[in-house]
């Protein structure tokens, strides 16, 4: 196989997770912008999905959000979710949305709160075998806003314990993936705030506990790629939160804010074997402003061209250069892939794949979203907290 | 008159001015934790704004936010309002919660959303005649989202069309008050984002324009005293909106996370004149998970606090020790005001104003947190958008 | 003339002053590596300056810093410049590297190093007069290390004299560019930390007075298009000093660390006129570890290939999609010219200047780096306060 | 033993341990600014310490930094300590001022340099059995500038492979401290850059190993108090590097930009037991334009009141306003003590140690600085890289 063909093979087989939620309705705390034709379902997110890996070809499943994607028949979900061209993904938990989280969920000062809050991700984890889902996404809201409202310490000694006995639920085959988040919408104190928190209680808690990496949750400056080649070094890198952000977790459409960023992290991802391992790439965004199908089409678009690029890099080059310590030299090899323009090759990519070269001239065309602003009338869109 | 005679003059003097979104609901994007008690309707929340002013005697003025607190007859609020023992301070205008304003208000692309929310900030002057208010204060949550979006210079010129139009509608004695914000929720661009652009704007208006300092709404590092100690040099500093944050615009109270910061802001503005001037103080605050009444007037109190240090200041040493480029001495006089511990000088002031010492343990035996509870029930609560 | 050929002319003509400081040694506070080759005199910065231009073409003057470019006969000098290819370009000023300047220069508390500082800054003036350039580019280290250690205001005040002062001294066709910086080497307050400090003070200066934009100097998050396209806007954007930053004012090759950025600023000056005015194109870089001559060929070419991108943006295409309220076809018009390999494009227009493709390879073939390691020997080392 | 007699009792026993180099001469990239008096040998910086012992009464010990310190006889370097009232501290090692560790040093990609940096390492140790030092404190200068320059996940094998070989180097009750830096001088990638990465190493070097938090190397907003408290909890906090900051590593006084974050952080100390553990304390500060001696003196007293408060703060009371879930009565607990005035404590405490209770005020009379400068001429003055 040519280099030219393992690059197209690798990027045939590229699996990026579109999240319910991204179909729904979101917003800042100031205003949510309700779109016409939103799902109001889990089967109608579940439908905008198959449109996005329908166009795409590599969105192939869909992260669900417990309770706002909860139904009666999971079995039955799945089924609906084959019939529409994809699979149902990650389960993601929510402790964030019920009035006894005001003060935390698995970190709360009352035992009480936390046993609610682990109950429900005993639950997901239910779930999960219903669905037949590998991973279990966990992100805490827990913090707190002013110094002295809670112990911090105590606080990591419930989570420890929280986490504790979710892990120890987890079946053969299921992962546990810790999400970390600078702040909020804690303020002061969140409980788990770095990677090097996360990191830490993924440890002790073995190895079907992985760190996951939300893109948009990092103090500013933070180097993302060099925390992707550490916990790829350390096997604790269980995947991806993508999005983009200029400020703080802005959830914009991945690749808007810095594609600069997102190529030297796909790199680190190529370069430390993950592209070939189970680290689960997903997306998590809000597209508050913008047509959310086509955002989310253009997201997956811009991690296939950023991953592109990353496979494009010329490693013997890169590893000559450095060795020789020719600093401008090695920093070329990483430009030339990233100045490359890989839309030409993504479009025989897709051709290849027996796709529209072009996904969203392609989606425009279907007639989908008019469709769906037809159809989908009544009812309570599907929004976060709904 | 000495010199504790003086600060103490002066401490009496003071007045901050409550918001009175302040006292209803507010969250992050997350989710609004609903608080019992709180108040329904503009007149309850001027009850609750005269019993921070009644502990605190510092707090006599109550802003208004448009259309969160619009009723029928002003006049007859404003009565209602010296009632309870306050007055209706400044006009806060709200054009980022109707659905055109989706990308934009006063600059939005399309001439119809911005003659809309020019008309708002009009009717807005309108109610300021009614109610006797000096001051509109605007804020935008106009900007972009991602880049192309819309064209940054050209929403510069609708932003300084519609601002014009208002200014021109300014009667006597009454003034505008700009008000720049880094980020949120506005993700890329924000059209007033940072004190040169509000000041820029300002200069051209004329003197009714002023800047206002949201002492959140700065990137981080910014230096806020600096802007203060310039905007006051440069006679365009229209006032405060004081709230407190770690990261972005936490809103947490004021003095939670730096008082130092707190401290040497207010040093800058009785350094520069700002203190006996037309400089307004007020707070803009979110008590997400903490009481809302106590902790406005804690906040009151933490800006009292930082005033007396600021007053404090043995301005003849600093400016000696200054001249002489003595850093350390210099350094020493600001930080033994600051170091100093002001209570006992606040409480009696406030003994000396007939007040309580303490406002806190006086306002919690005073029954009104446990009256409200119990009469505030059935309606809507207050809340943002509500 | 078809839209291709307007390019290619546009690029033809473009001009990037590289700065003679760049082409010497630099560091950081830890340590100063010296490089073999480094010139010793002004005249080997100028052979250094002319080689980028030759392999280029876009480089065709260089800036002086006095008084590490101190000569004794100025027109001998800007006639060796031209012997080299080259012409001379903005004096900069340097009032931060002499011992009376440890607590300022034209703020200092001391009206005697106040006016060893305007000194200077007259002496420098005097120097245009006899080079013949236009622009004396003004950065001050000036500020404070510690709160109270200086009058915050007071500065402010003796910087406007001291400004008044020189801009009373420029002649016809001359200007003063004034830099702002958010912080270094002054560590609390910095006495132009901002744009909108800059500007104030420009605006009372007058027209010859103007902003340059430092692209190293901002808090985390700025967005320096916005400001670019504000200042162009106001008629007060004097240049770039160009370089890039992942974190502080890194002063790394333009380009290298968000190229993404680097077009949105350029294409704000295209889309504001300033490619077509009176703004200054000039790199402020510091090669501490990559070889210095080849970072300054890559940085003209990454300043370039910005351009390239910024001027093919389809603006008609764009204004329809901004106008229309279309967030994401707006956005993807940008991104199409961003996504644009213009590496052949410009390949082609060096051709058609009759230069090397390829400037970089073209200039490791000339032999000029062995050459000067070779002849460069002994002597002094040009380097920052060398 | 009442509280109070137990809090001053615990003030007593503090110790905080100056470094030699802040005696030195230090500066900005752009000026080393030379103070009169300054120590020009190792000896004379133990003099200037004793001083500073002297005066405070908590300031016992010295941090050695090898090279500057390298003397031929540490037996008699450690008497002559002994003879000024103080003893040798930690051995700080340097790998980033040869001219060899331009691209790195324990991760350089050339063995030779590896093995150089790790040799001086080694040399470090065997004058920590010469001195009786405990602690071996490792910063490292090593990242890189630009994408592509070297492999990040190869520069952490190479770390962990330099750190295993020194770590095997101890001895019993010999330490090592590994510090991280968010940046500077690296400016794209640093290879130890946050607390996870220490952490991480440290684990697997073993229980020698413990991580040393610098409080001026967090990107913006880091909660500092949380790593603390963190790394207490998994008992891997061997020890501070105390200065402020407001930018990046600015290495101002301690307590002179955040006074209230340095007590957050002495609480967590406090509160997780780490003011009686091996917790080393230690200054690592630059006097870049105050005098240095006075500056040192006053960072003593800044951690001593910082710890006093944080010692004051009523933890039963904090425990049960915690446990209730009451927000602003828990925040209130800590900011009385905060709040509290603990000057006169101290000067109680110092009265109680014979010492006088203005340490700054008896340093000024001691004449020292005057003796100083008139003794201490000729010579090289001492700095960074003297």
């Amino acid at each position: 196989m040519t280099e030219l063909a393992a690059v197209k093979a690798a990027l045939r087989t590229q699996a990026v997770e579109t999240p319910s939620w991204a179909y729904g309705n979101s917003g800042t705390r100031f205003k949510v912008f309700a779109q016409q034709g939103v799902p109001r379902t889990p089967r109608e997110k579940l439908e905008d999905a198959g449109q996005v890996h329908a166009f795409t070809g590599v969105a192939p499943t869909v992260a669900l959000h417990i309770p706002w994607d909860k139904v009666e028949d999971y079995t039955a979900l799945a089924k609906y979710a084959e019939e529409r061209g994809v699979r149902l993904g990650a389960i993601n938990s929510n402790t964030f949305q019920d009035d006894d989280y005001k003060l935390g969920s698995i970190c709360h000062p009352e035992a009480a709160v936390r046993r609610k809050a682990v109950d429900h991700l005993l639950e997901c984890v239910d779930i999960m075998d219903a669905t037949g889902s590998r991973d279990l996404k966990l992100w805490f809201a827990d913090g707190t806003n002013y110094p002295g409202q809670d112990d911090i310490r105590g606080r990591q000694d419930r989570l420890a314990e929280g986490l504790a006995e979710v892990y120890e639920r987890l079946g053969d085959g299921q992962r546990m993936l810790l999400e970390y988040k600078f702040f909020e919408p804690a303020f002061y104190t969140t409980d788990v705030p770095d990677w090097g928190t996360a990191y830490a209680h993924c440890l002790k808690l073995g190895p079907k506990a992985q760190v996951v990496v939300d893109t948009g949750h990092h103090a500013p400056g933070t180097n993302i790629e060099f925390i992707v080649a550490t916990l790829l070094r350390e096997g604790k890198l269980g995947g991806f939160d993508f999005n983009s952000r200029f400020y703080a977790d802005d959830d914009l459409m991945v690749g808007a804010a810095d594609p600069f960023q997102l190529f030297r992290i796909m790199y680190e991802v190529v370069r430390g074997g993950g592209f070939t391992s189970d680290v689960a790439f997903m997306l998590d965004q809000c597209h508050n402003i913008e047509a959310k199908i086509p955002a989310i089409i253009r997201s997956v678009m811009n991690v296939q061209e950023a991953t592109a690029k990353a496979l494009l890099v010329d490693r013997d080059a890169l590893s000559v250069a450095q060795a020789s310590g020719d600093v401008l030299a090695a920093n070329a090899v990483l430009m030339d892939a990233y100045n490359t323009d890989v839309r030409p090759l993504l479009r025989e990519v897709r051709e290849e794949m027996g796709l529209d070269p072009e996904p969203l001239a392609a989606y425009a065309r279907s007639g989908w979203a008019e469709e769906i602003v037809a159809s989908r009338v009544g009812g309570e869109q599907a929004g976060w907290g709904a």
